[in-house]
């Protein structure tokens, strides 16, 4: 399916998401899932999560605010949507920052099969084993360069890699995608990248046969979004862009799509 | 007391209302309360639950992001409630969705005397054990009518009961009260369920002797500030509604409730 | 430093503060600590607090949605802080209104060295042990001032001491300085004391070397910002107010500040 029209798929087909996210952006990534069309449900307790992941569309892990209690629901539901062919996406937010946040991201990919990660190129880097901070936040060459990064870790972990940033850089292992969308706003809000894991989950979740397809989409879909919103006459800092950006995941159609996107297959 | 009238008493009595609510939206309900003149306070530690319960106007339960410690938190704030006549509110996210809701409710239920109940249709089906599911989501007839739901719960529990979505239908076990408010951008948010309980919880804290009037014009009073929110010229969609109709939350006034209400009494 | 200028160092050095506060909250205080330029991060795992709190610029600690495994957390971040030099901020929220608030707050102030502490006029009163119900929301004269609580707390706990209200009231101990700017408005959103708590970790981190000083910046930074939001002609109530407040921190400068502080010194 081409990704300017996937959207219309997470319209129609309305997929029940299952977040556990944390809980600085929880509120926000049910309302941008809301607002693009999709469900989302939020299910914690170890006793209820296999259940909940298993009748979900797709299963989003972000670690946010982890406690180790909630590592164990995470490993619970995960397993259980893996046992279900569901898809799990994995939002592993700070792991580079602490010991604690390595080692539960370790055991989570030691333990489940994620469809795709979603990340900052600190996180994603991190993962991959490259060293990052070393370099700086602009991307050097070779294996440090976001490119090598994405395609190493995809390549590793078997998955679709997102890095979002100014510059969106996906992989499938095979090919890199760059998406040039979006507007500085979005960095201004706490969550937007968390709202965008929650959002790959919904895309993935209405077209799982195609997930790097759907990955590249829901990037697009969501940052054009932003770009509209930003443009608004009404948005005058990072507060009202907020909500105009709510307004316009409601509103973003493939028109609005074919006519912005910039996309690059590398 | 007249159910046009009733938001007067909440501002001018401004009650605490201490609610126990999902992580997702307790944001919100602490700005709604906050916006219609009530005084939120959330608490969740076992060692405290009781204290402020018994201090507060009403307790509103609230399972959406439940765990079996808050379950034990919410049961002695329950019961310390129960023993001071304090009114309190369950509202039962999701309840049918997972064998563990049910069961937590059902202990709920058992070991607390609740004043009311509120929840979409789904979810008060579900706890008048109607198959509701198989009857799709508009109501047929007979004991699968959402007035019948309304109606038996109500009588079940012996509490009123709410049932809330594009038609709000209310019930203290004896007449059956519809409302007709609201606008579909309330549908489009995150929490405008859980919102309402927390205002069923001030309203029942601010009028506790007529708790069926009260929740009637907690729900009028309700859709028509998002009815009024709905129709701003700023509001272009999810987003922008959302901080409008917290806006009209504070403005809403009895002559809007006395032109607009749409209340039927069957 | 002179007061009206710490907002630029906060930009320039962008301090990360790493916020244990309350769930209601915590979205609205990661948006207010990024709009002003600081970078927030939010942790309670006790597995992590003690390295989290170690890299940061200033750890803030609120008890809002407090419990008995949060106390334990509070307690290793807050040490590992004070082992590194890194100022702690205390947010005592409703500690006067439950036993369990005042015995843990009791032992955050025993087991951590706190550079301030920051409240309404209720929780300051009760840390002072003034008894300050009895008196009334207005303040008498003598030990029961406003001015007299904050002082007396100042000298107590030999830290700074801020009583946000209508009207602040900031003392280290010696002198005693008030703030009085912002609107009405402020009071009706939820959050609007917690955010300040973490706004006053971002300038304290980005100005080390006065504590007082940085406060009084803080305070009169958020509350011109607030005023110069309330202004705005598309704010219609508290919702619209809350988003444009967000965007006036990203925008207030030294100039809003010069030209409207009302700060005086006693």
């Amino acid at each position: 399916m081409s990704y300017e029209t996937i959207v219309n798929q997470v319209r129609e087909s309305s997929p029940l998401v299952h977040n556990m996210t944390n809980q600085v952006v929880a509120n926000d990534v049910a309302n941008s899932l809301i607002a693009l069309g999709a469900s989302p449900i939020m299910a914690y307790a170890p006793e209820e999560v296999e259940e909940v992941a298993s009748f979900s569309k797709a299963v989003v892990l972000n670690i946010g605010t982890l406690t180790k209690d909630q590592i164990e629901s995470m490993v619970r539901a995960g397993k259980a949507a893996n046992k279900q062919q569901v898809p799990v996406i994995l939002d592993p937010v700070g792991v580079g920052a602490t010991r604690f946040r390595k080692q539960m991201v370790e055991r989570l990919l030691s333990e489940i099969t994620f469809t795709a990660i979603r990340g900052n190129v600190a996180e994603m880097a991190s993962l991959a084993e490259v060293n990052w901070e070393a370099k700086g936040v602009d991307a050097g060459e070779g294996s440090g360069s976001k490119e090598g990064i994405a395609q190493t870790l995809a390549k590793k972990q078997n998955c679709v890699v997102a890095i979002s940033g100014e510059q969106d850089i996906l992989s499938d292992g095979k090919s890199v995608v760059t998406v040039d969308n979006g507007d500085q706003l979005m960095g201004q809000i706490t969550g937007s990248g968390c709202m965008l894991s929650g959002i790959c989950g919904a895309f993935i979740g209405a077209n799982p046969e195609e997930p790097f397809q759907s990955i590249i989409a829901a990037h697009v879909t969501y940052t054009i979004a932003g770009e509209i919103a930003a443009k608004r006459a009404d948005v005058k800092g990072p507060g009202t862009f907020r909500q105009a950006f709510m307004d316009e995941l409601l509103h973003v159609n493939q028109d609005d799509i074919k006519s912005k996107a910039k996309v690059k297959v590398n």
